[in-house]
């Protein structure tokens, strides 16, 4: 008997990975701009620092940093750890767990939690790789309405009555795939509804350091009073993303059933990538680095901006005050999936939309990086895409 | 409402955590004789090594290892690691998946194949760390009956025509706990059995290198015609466990899958961990390096079964030709767990034996780890267990 005869798990009924993952491996060729990813410019990943770092801790704590750790983390990395999430989040956190990458996170929260059917709120659009994962525990994904300001307080409430949900999973700053930002006076009552619900928020928030105008906004986290929201944080978009390292912080209850769960998913993250990060935040780089990322990439938003306020009447788009992405909307009619076709032929590529929501649809919307391109390439590239679209509708 | 009235998912129904990692922290006092880990020996760890080409490798590829990486792996190491798991297993890899260590290997091989209720068959007893992991997947657990060599391949016929199972998960080479190692004529039997029926087998080889006599076994894989087993190596034994690097070798179809999963488990397995484990292979500093690891670890474990060889009568042990751990069997009436708080208390500590049984029980069984202790260490930590022994059975 062949392997083909296998008959995999039903998780995976209806998941065929990641659309964002596939036209990776397409528009891996020399010269292509991609405003696919959401993978921070090479100019912002610190490789210098990093070497003179790596080397630094295993030439000093080598032993330590290859012998196996402990699930909960590094102890260097969790006591920096606890102190920058504080002061990130403007509020006591009773437990941070750090973890490979804040996918791992999603993963490890849908572990505990997650039972075939559960019901998750959520954006509509979202994030398409977070959305995979809720598949693959087969939980029952359910919209929320949202508009240019985030979710919708009273429209959340409507839905947790309908669908007694076990989870909301928002990324209420710069949201992905949309950039947008929830807001203020909605953060709290979001953090009133889970605790008087009984509902768990997973609060996704990789992007509220990349703002480049507007003022930061407090986080939903520090309006929970009895620990239902569970924070998400990542340093891919201010270190690095090849190092694979975020955290999740909140009550120790929820973080300590995750502890157990990654016991058996990875025993605990790589040591000397958590050596780094906690070089990173020992050393307090982080606040000039990010300015000087902050710089690059408002400039590079902005450019992106300018160039699609040329494109057909009937283009929408969203103007967000930060993070990686904005969200246009083409005329409509037009298909961001088959235009793609004929854009990579071009040399240029970004993600159709449709993949972002929850039941498809939406083909005339696409989402655009600007972080990974120069402003040379974004000129360049989103001038491609005008034409296409001028063609398209002709 | 508080999270502590939060229904956790079933599939944590049972699972209170691995016993090993719980005494891990237990353990974590300074004068500790520990024979409970799998650990390396510190002096096995390569730290300066691993300095240099830390250091190296992000001066000279610094901007692509810190940026995303495929899920599919680093390339150089994907390259590297190619040859050398054929030429490990001498036989042809149609497929090679790095992962985050083989803990992760196991936790996707279910993630792509069990559905609650699904049999996986197992050596009793076997290694707690993956047992946990197929209790996530709320597997049933049905051992296979072994003797010193191993799996016996009528039992294992009979079982597999009895329960239908989904996977067979074994540990050929110096198993865990039991340090036995799978005889060569019951290899191909397995590998037969397995195409016959249409079942996956998870062959776990960490030891395989660490060999201290007689002579090297073809791994089951090398036997397999139809492409069903999938060999989970790792890197944790013989260069770094904190590096958090294995990969798995087999089956494209089978491996698609647990790409598939793992883009949702951590995206990729970290660039820099990937790279310097590159290293090792690329500059071929393995068989020096597991040559010196090897002889040290022959006179500890010589050491161990030395002072084993005067416990009272009733005791028995096993005498691997390899690997990291003796599996004991103290006379008739001890309970390991009891005898575990008396030693610690004088400093000693091991894993009690019940805890790697599918239903427990076999209370006077203990496995004892040799690699991460000093050959002093070895003496005076056996020593008081004996004395622990005698003073139980008077």
């Amino acid at each position: 008997m062949k392997p083909d005869a296998i008959a995999f798990a039903r998780r995976f009924d209806g998941v065929s990975g990641s659309a964002i993952r596939e036209i990776f491996k397409m528009i891996a060729k020399p010269g292509m701009i991609s405003f696919a990813g959401g993978n921070p410019a090479l100019s912002a990943l610190p490789d210098q620092t990093a070497a003179e770092m790596a080397r630094k801790v295993l030439e000093e704590n080598g032993k330590a940093i290859l012998q196996y750790g402990a699930t909960e983390g590094y102890p260097p990395l969790l006591e920096s750890l606890k102190s920058y999430v504080q002061a990130q989040l403007g509020c006591e956190i009773p437990a941070v767990l750090p973890v490979t990458g804040s996918t791992q996170a999603m993963d490890l929260l849908c572990k505990a939690l997650i039972n075939p059917g559960d019901v998750i709120l959520l954006e509509n659009p979202s994030f398409l790789g977070n959305m995979q994962c809720m598949h693959l525990y087969e939980a029952r994904l359910v919209p929320v309405e949202s508009d240019e300001n985030g979710l919708m307080p009273a429209k959340l409430e409507e839905a947790i009555q309908k669908y007694h949900p076990k989870m909301l999973y928002t990324i209420p700053t710069f949201q992905n795939p949309t950039g947008r930002t929830l807001a203020l006076e909605r953060r709290e009552p979001i953090a009133r509804l889970a605790a008087r619900y009984g509902m768990v928020v997973a609060e996704d928030d990789p992007y509220r350091d990349l703002r480049y105008t507007g003022e930061p906004l407090p986080s939903i986290k520090s309006f929970d009073k009895e620990g239902w929201v569970v924070f998400l944080g990542s340093f891919s978009k201010i270190i690095s993303p090849g190092l694979r390292v975020g955290y999740m912080a909140g009550d120790p209850l929820i973080l300590r059933k995750c502890t157990i769960g990654k016991q058996s998913s990875d025993v605990h993250t790589a040591n000397l990538t958590q050596a780094i990060v906690d070089q990173f935040l020992r050393r307090g780089l982080l606040p000039e680095h990010i300015s000087s990322i902050c710089a690059s990439y408002k400039a590079q938003m902005d450019a992106m901006l300018d160039e699609l306020a040329s494109f057909p009447e009937g283009t929408r788009y969203t103007r967000p005050e930060g993070g990686l992405f904005i969200w246009a909307e083409l005329p409509a009619g037009l298909d961001a999936k088959e235009l793609l076709d004929k854009a990579v032929e071009r040399h240029v590529a970004y993600v159709p939309g449709t993949h972002f929501f929850v039941d498809g649809g939406h083909e005339n919307t696409l989402r655009l990086n600007f972080s990974a391109s120069t402003l040379e390439q974004i000129h360049q590239g989103i001038t491609t895409l005008r034409g296409l679209v001028e063609e398209s509708i002709r």
